[in-house]
């Protein structure tokens, strides 16, 4: 069954899922790419990049599976860009140059409608100003049966998760202290949105949480 | 030299350290035991209640450092029991029963006077009616150059940690969801504070974080 995922979501001791003042030198706002730092020795990501090879363990592993049977992905409009208010123009294409890391449809969350972008290796950019749900209607029909990953940002992510569209959030919590920034949960009540189910791995260099609402009974 | 310490202070994946409506059978709040059953596991809990041995891995260990060094404690006044407003007499002696697992002076917050209280194997409860500043002084002069152990609960730990006091907190995230409740760190920002040695230990039940302020170069 096509499910509904945040993963390989990285979470400061702290709270944060991204710092703050996002611009065109910190896309994950200041000191966000600390976050992050375990998936950037990951073989996954170096590949991903054309490096050589990363570390293959239990932070790969997760990294990959972050990945498995991904049909389309929701990203918010700023996690594509540091652009606010109207496009200027076609020329920013995203963070992540020519080849972009999804290779499938990626529905983006904006205010500003923008002709469909299509990348090479698959990625194509949908700019969908309809609003959440229908942006998640979009993706289920782009993903074609496949689950649909919540790329981010934070904010993208709590208005999801508040609305109870998320099935499974994969958490990598990492050993930095951001103080300030965007905080992923607060004033959010999991338990009440129906995670029960956790799941507890330690990786090499990250904490990974793998929570699940409990499902309904198949009758 | 003497530090102000939190140690083995359980907290949720979403970041609670108690749960709500605490009362007389939920003494860490509703569901707030569920945060402590790494400890329930441990050698040291289970010989500190006369039990049979308990577990004695890395959890355990660190159960164990909890208490090195430590010359007083101080608690809240709902750590301390669940009694608000005026004591109604001194029938309440703490949720320990004869023999509190302090085995020192512990200086308890409050706003409503009481006489002192000696327990059982060298533990003597202080009630402290000026305030935090007042409480922390005293609990220095009682502990004769070792450390002062913050016990909680949060709204205590949180107190001393904006207005600067504590020089290392060592959590234990439990993989639990609280959902409600008492939320650690919320608003507070750690990194202002000045905490940013951080130690990640895997334990057998919790994933333990050592949380340390920067010292101050010794000249």
């Amino acid at each position: 069954m096509s499910e509904v995922r945040v993963a390989t979501f990285s979470v400061s001791i702290d709270g944060f899922g991204a710092g703050p003042r996002q611009d065109l030198q910190n896309p994950i706002g200041v000191r966000g790419f600390e976050l992050h730092d375990w998936f950037f020795h990951t073989d996954v990501f170096k590949t991903m990049h054309g490096q050589e090879r990363g570390e293959t363990g239990v932070d790969n592993r997760l990294a990959r599976r972050a990945f498995d049977n991904v049909g389309a992905w929701i990203l918010g409009r700023n996690m594509f860009g540091p652009i606010r208010g109207p496009w200027k123009g076609d020329d920013w294409k995203g963070w992540w140059g020519d080849t972009p890391p999804y290779h499938t449809p990626v529905i983006v969350l904006t205010h500003y409608a923008r002709a469909p972008l299509a990348m090479n290796g698959g990625t194509t950019f949908y700019f969908v100003t309809d609003g959440p749900e229908d942006a998640l209607a979009r993706a289920r029909e782009a993903a074609g049966g496949k689950d649909i990953r919540i790329g981010g940002g934070v904010s993208t992510i709590r208005q999801y998760l508040t609305a109870g569209k998320i099935d499974e959030m994969h958490l990598a919590l990492t050993p930095v202290l951001l103080g300030e920034g965007e905080h992923l949960f607060a004033g959010i009540n999991l338990n009440a949105l129906g995670f029960t189910q956790i799941e507890k791995i330690e990786g090499e260099r990250a904490t990974h949480l793998i929570i699940r609402k409990r499902r309904a009974p198949t009758t």
